[in-house]
């Protein structure tokens, strides 16, 4: 590549992704997004990780969340604003952004609200088939909200997972997941409650939207074997599982300091045990012993997965030859003459 | 503003930003940028300031530079890599997004290589104006790199600099900004030594590019009553300035714990004595008090600059409805039916 190649930044915007996502087929994106993410938590020691730089404000949260394996170099901008969805406006949006470590030149720019949704549902299928039975067949779904259907398939596609037991607060949101869903080829069962959902379900995926205490599963509703995905708890102030879940549970998580802020397990000790996901993947920790454990993924969503999207992304777009090309960086004859360029381009106009 | 209306981003690519500094002019865009800093400055106290989010590797560093004021948020991502130059890449590229606290909303993308050095430049003209003495005239500039002219318009359009004395150790760079100003009003003066730049000279700048200690102003170059913009030495392991001229002059900084860190009192036990530029702003401390006083800006770049000028950039944008519209936020019609969004996608073409 050339300087001038290099000047021009890659960039996905929201129909581009859609068009990606049916190009390839959404699940084979969230299988091959569970490969990325596998592959970067396989070598998870190598990744500069930083807690998130956040702004809070009255109304939500900004953050950014940068990480580096050395090579590449990502960071994701996302806003956390749950009084949004009342405005029209998605509670939470996001865009993203790899570069290359040794030039510090940005590679890749893309919108991140969907592509998040496809990485986060891809970290589940994968805590999933790590830590769930062998054999797991039946998922029940708490909360059918913005990433109901993404969890959902992405079991499917990568854990075998073949019905669907759905249950939200607003059956609305549940007939949307399940007119979503019609096609996809699961069973689904509408239930009317959560007690209902989790009968005879191998797997509970909770994904529950509003920031507070909500207590969605109580210990009560979860038999010998299960494994769980808790994925809404995931900022300070907002849990969805009754502690006694916890105590029972061998708790499974993406990086601890984080988790230990954002989590499930921001209701237990600062030394509750856990366990970090990459070092089952390693080899380092046990995962599931048995089929009466009960096994928890107190999933919050880290830097390192939005780097591995964004990784998979840039090859797709390579690949199939995608995606606008932004004019975002300077790119003067002579870097020491970036004054020049600009006098180079009134004398073009004056000409012209 | 419609949702849909806030779904796209107005983008300015490197393009755009040099139309619009040429449609309003140079001079004036300098003259404006340092009003916006300067008012910024004056409500300091508003901001939320964290240090940058650094990720350094054998080559270079890649930064993020966030502030909000309450009301609005900025971030410039920033990289520098010193062997780049020699690759015929830009040592330094930058981008920076503006959004709305209230809906986490971006509202602005932008390149930021271009707007960094008209920033920089009216952060010193700032600086200038408020420390250097009364009727200053004559500015040597060592160091006659990508921002001397920068450097060099501010202080004439802010300052009323008439007279420019360059020196850089490699003629080139010194007949390149010659040659770039020919057309400024200012007489400029080709030197042959730091030395010889200096003498006369009410204010002295200093921007050299090497990343390493380079002394470029030795003690006695420097007579009583000059301002000194220091502005190169701007990272760890950086300096331009013999450590005695440190001693002799009052110092005047952006953010302490940045600059301690950054700049040229990095040479400096961790106590040496500095005044917050934005407090002689303020009021609340003393810039020059007199003429025959050595007075120094030791300029890093803070990140409540780069808000500062995509702010005055967003004013433009909007003023002269200019700009790309990037579809970068995700849009749903339903916030909790983004996969039906890429469902009806699908039907759209299924269709076409």
């Amino acid at each position: 590549m050339t300087a001038s190649d290099l000047a021009y930044v890659p960039f996905v915007d929201v129909e581009e992704m859609m068009h990606l996502v049916l190009d390839i087929g959404l699940e084979t994106c969230l299988a091959d997004l569970t490969a990325y993410i596998e592959e970067d938590f396989r070598r998870w020691p190598l990744f500069d990780k930083t807690p998130r730089v956040a702004s809070h404000s009255r109304d939500g949260v900004i953050e950014l969340m940068p990480t580096s394996d050395g090579r590449e170099y990502a960071f994701k901008y996302v806003n956390g604003h749950p009084a949004n969805m009342k405005k029209g406006l998605q509670t939470v949006t996001a865009f993203g952004l790899l570069a290359d470590v040794e030039s510090g030149y940005p590679v890749l720019l893309s919108e991140m609200t969907i592509l998040t949704a496809l990485r986060t549902g891809a970290t589940s299928a994968l805590a999933t088939r790590i830590l769930a039975r062998p054999g797991s067949q039946t998922l029940a779904m708490i909360g059918n909200g913005a990433q109901s259907e993404f969890q959902a398939l992405a079991l499917k596609t990568v854990c075998g997972v073949t019905a669907l037991r759905l249950f939200d607060t607003d059956p609305e949101a549940t007939r949307k997941c399940m007119a979503n869903l019609a096609d996809s080829g699961l069973a689904v069962t509408i239930c009317n409650s959560a007690e209902e959902a989790v009968q005879g379900a191998d797997i509970v995926t909770t994904c529950t939207a509003d920031k507070q205490i909500a207590t969605v599963l109580h210990d009560n509703m979860i038999g010998a074997g299960v494994h769980i995905n808790a994925i809404g708890g995931d900022c300070p102030g907002k849990t969805e599982l009754q502690s006694d879940i916890l105590n029972r549970a061998d708790v499974f998580v993406e990086y601890p300091p984080q988790t230990r802020i954002e989590g499930e397990i921001q209701q237990m000790a600062p030394d509750f045990p856990v366990t970090e996901l990459w070092e089952v993947l390693s080899g380092a920790a046990e995962g599931r012993r048995d089929s009466r454990q009960i096994t928890l993924f107190d999933g919050v969503g880290f830097a390192i997965e939005d780097f591995s999207a964004l990784r998979w992304l840039r090859d797709q777009v390579v690949r199939l030859d995608r995606g606008q090309r932004l004019d975002m960086i300077a790119d003067p004859d002579d870097p020491r003459d970036l004054f020049g360029m600009i006098e180079r381009e009134r004398h073009r106009r004056a000409a012209a």
